[in-house]
């Protein structure tokens, strides 16, 4: 039986999204503690979207497969009485055992905070990123807006030239200020090369301080070059906020929703 | 020169606000980076609201005697440039050479977080109180309406003896649903005995869960009692939000609407 999961972790203490033998991630969390319920022996838990270290999600989505007949609330719980309390799955859906949480996805939605205000914040410091002069939102926002469409984010991306596509399909690309202090940038894209919201952060903030033109945008899209774009804005202002899956795919369109406390939450951030 | 500071923590790490010979506290944190600053031998500085161990603030409001002539944003920056990151300066301000952080203010206002959804939430964990049950909000209204106005909070002090008043005039007490998941008290007073917040929570939650009837909340008012309320919510839960002021203070009504980022997303919270 296969079965996915609705995972929410805050990224600072963990390596990241992946599996990695000698450090704590994500994902070895979620098989420590489904070999604590179930056993060893079990299939490797697979991720919707990987997350660099530091990285935070409130809609992560996993999928495992289990020789149980366990109730998806109470297997629900059973993960979370076994995972440490900066991990926690939200909701267990039982899925077709043909449903893959990355292939599947349509798209992914990221959300990157920044706090230009005087001051950082104690109490968000692990949730958004201060920076010390004060950005034009607008301008950035207008910045944002060259990354929508189909373009080859390969300026975006690290210097390893691993030998895969970097054209993405960014759907939307928004920057607005939340408040006084605080800006936001919402992207949501079929899917992304490694470190390419980080890096785009970056040109946006040098956008935000006036270092650096629109046309320099523009440009960093029509003359796509590997690792163009070296400003790589740090992990943990960024949040994995869901992963949208199609209608057919036998999860629903957006399993993520459930999260509704966060979706509320995101709504009233906006108005 | 009387200057008074609006501070934000994260009370995490803090063994509270008042300080202690041995222990990490916020007041001994604002003398240390007083002290690396101008030297030693300044006087203390005084906090207008305690704050227990593990409580956080956004509008603590602080007074320091400094012999300086440097700018209060120069000295906003010097705190915050020999503070650890779990607390900030946010403004500094001149005031008159009587003014008592304490004693001028007319009223605190704190927030206390409870989640109630079926998860507790990794990236919210260390400033809400993840409750096991569903808790019925409308229910926990009608109770905290109950604390407004003059009473004696005898019954929701600690059980020590001080030989001081447990009057207080608590201007306004809301409890309402923030969204699916969350539970927010907002409490309004002059000033609050020791532990009264906390208290106060515990019996909401009582209600909420239906354990507690309103009659109850209304006899621990009417026969004040020490230590009757026994149920003492977590620290982590509660934020002091603002410390209001007289306009004749010389420190403005409100020095922490300076935060607008915080009252704003308040605002929005509320919404």
């Amino acid at each position: 039986m296969r079965f996915a999961l609705v995972v929410e972790y805050d990224g600072t203490e963990f390596s990241g999204s992946q599996y990695q033998a000698n450090a704590r991630t994500v994902q070895g969390e979620l098989e420590r503690a489904a070999g604590t319920i179930f056993g060893d022996g079990l299939p490797r838990i697979r991720l919707a979207s990987r997350t660099d270290a530091g990285v935070h999600a409130v809609g992560q989505v996993a999928a495992i497969d289990l020789d149980t007949r366990i109730s998806t609330d109470k297997l629900r719980n059973a993960f979370n009485g076994n995972l440490p309390d900066d991990v926690r799955v939200h909701k267990v859906l039982m899925v077709p055992d043909v449903f893959d949480p990355r292939r599947d996805a349509i798209a992914r939605e990221y959300r990157y905070v920044i706090n230009d205000g005087a001051t950082s914040s104690p109490i968000r410091r692990r949730n958004e990123y201060h920076v010390r002069s004060r950005l034009d939102a607008v301008l950035m926002d207008r910045a944002a807006r060259h990354f929508e469409g189909v373009h080859d984010f390969a300026s975006f991306a690290a210097a390893t030239k691993e030998p895969v596509t970097t054209i993405r399909r960014v759907e939307t690309a928004i920057v607005h200020r939340r408040d006084d202090e605080r800006i936001v940038f919402d992207i949501r894209a079929n899917a992304f090369v490694r470190q390419q919201i980080r890096r785009m952060v970056g040109v946006l903030i040098a956008v935000g301080r006036g270092n650096c033109a629109l046309d320099e945008v523009a440009w960093l899209l029509s003359r796509p070059k590997r690792d163009s774009a070296t400003q790589n804005a740090p992990p943990h202002g960024l949040t994995l906020m869901r992963v949208v899956y199609r209608a057919g795919s036998g999860i629903g369109e957006d399993p993520s929703s459930l999260r509704i406390g966060t979706e509320q939450s995101r709504a009233s951030d906006d108005s």
